[in-house]
């Protein structure tokens, strides 16, 4: 299974009055591990994705995290990520947050391969993930 | 059990290249109300919660949230939110956020109530939930 | 000259470790002052706006702040927002933020009325702004 | 002169409905900027920075910025930092965006070494810059 790993250093604006890093900080965080994930298995950056793929985006329908130890403004952390099912037009990925040896987050996400929907350009629709995509992440 | 429900507009800077709300931002739109929640309830606002307290926050512990309709720059969602469960020192709210009569977004978070570690002051600790709180949001 | 306010309550995740609203938030505030000036004085939003007059956005060319007195999570502040000039294909926005009475920041903007290249769809150009525009703005 | 220079990828969420950065995202990554320039030039991060000085922080007082060219998701930007001025208890930096050759963004900062008002806990106050950041920053 292709695994993405990267170090993100939490800087003081990612952090609350608490001095802990703001949580939604943290989704922000896994949706560019997620385009990382793909850029790395891919070769190409979701610029490129999108434009060769011709899709808006994959938007994100449901996700969750569990938050097991705070990080604070200076701290390293890893986020380890990997696409963990791939079905017609939808995926999931896994993120797991590392401080040194301790894992202190796990998170899911699903998300949709969308396109603009021929009917009404204004929305967004479902479509095939390609099989270059699935080839990569070959579960 | 009390409810409380604001409006808040999507502005531009909220969305994302698709056109639509990057979701973190939502995260961010559920924590001010559920500080908002608090303030209606008690009648002071987290600041002075904090102060009165003494606490440090109600960190998030366990978040989730599942998009079914997205929104877009210009759009006025209403969010509701309610305490759905408290324990000693840990409780649950329940977001559901509406576009006109449309259910576009289903969440929820477990945060602990938090103190500082008397045993280490840069660290928190769970602090049992005062009896003026469960007060106002007896289930 | 048409002057627009609008109320802010700063949240928790505006703010820093020092306790106070983490400078960046506030140009998010002002990009959305911006945009609401525009809405109030055209009586439609952003998002109208865009498809009504074919342009992609007012990106911002030049900004600048001085931040005199600082503000926390729970505060209210004020925003008075105009438009100080109009030229061919940009303009000027001045903010000034009041906390109570005192003056809080001090802002301007320059932004340029921009659409697509013809020439390159990727790229934006600056187009005159439409005599709509400028008459509710006349200075 | 100390010239602190750092790549960073421009993110999908840093992205607004143009598909160009939403400036005030420009203005976090300064930020952090001016931290990681602390960080090189001092051997050690803005956490134990502030911890050794005694110091909440270095809160803005004046910043501005031109936008000369526009970035989007995918893209990667240098920026080069530096401290262009230091007083008693506030300096200035100044930062350059690069992408490629191309200078897209110029911006300047004035900041003030804040400690806590000893009259008053819940306000801060300039105190003077310590010698050991005056060695490394030696204009």
């Amino acid at each position: 299974m292709f695994v993405h790993r990267r170090e993100v250093t939490i800087e003081w604006g990612d952090c609350d009055p608490a001095g802990i890093v703001f949580y939604p900080r943290y989704f922000a965080m896994f949706d560019a591990s997620t385009a990382a994930l793909f850029a790395a298995a891919l070769g190409y950056n979701k610029f490129e994705m999108l434009s060769r793929f011709g899709i808006v985006g994959f938007p994100m329908v449901d996700t969750g995290a569990k938050f097991l130890h705070p990080s604070k403004f200076g701290d390293v952390i890893t986020i380890e990520s990997q696409v963990s099912a791939l079905r017609r037009s939808s995926f999931d990925v896994a993120h797991r947050v590392f401080r040194g040896e301790t894992l202190a987050i796990e998170a899911h996400e699903t998300r949709v391969w969308a396109g603009r929907d021929p009917d009404d350009q204004a929305r967004m629709k479902g479509v095939a993930i390609p099989d270059e995509v699935r080839e990569v992440f070959r579960v």
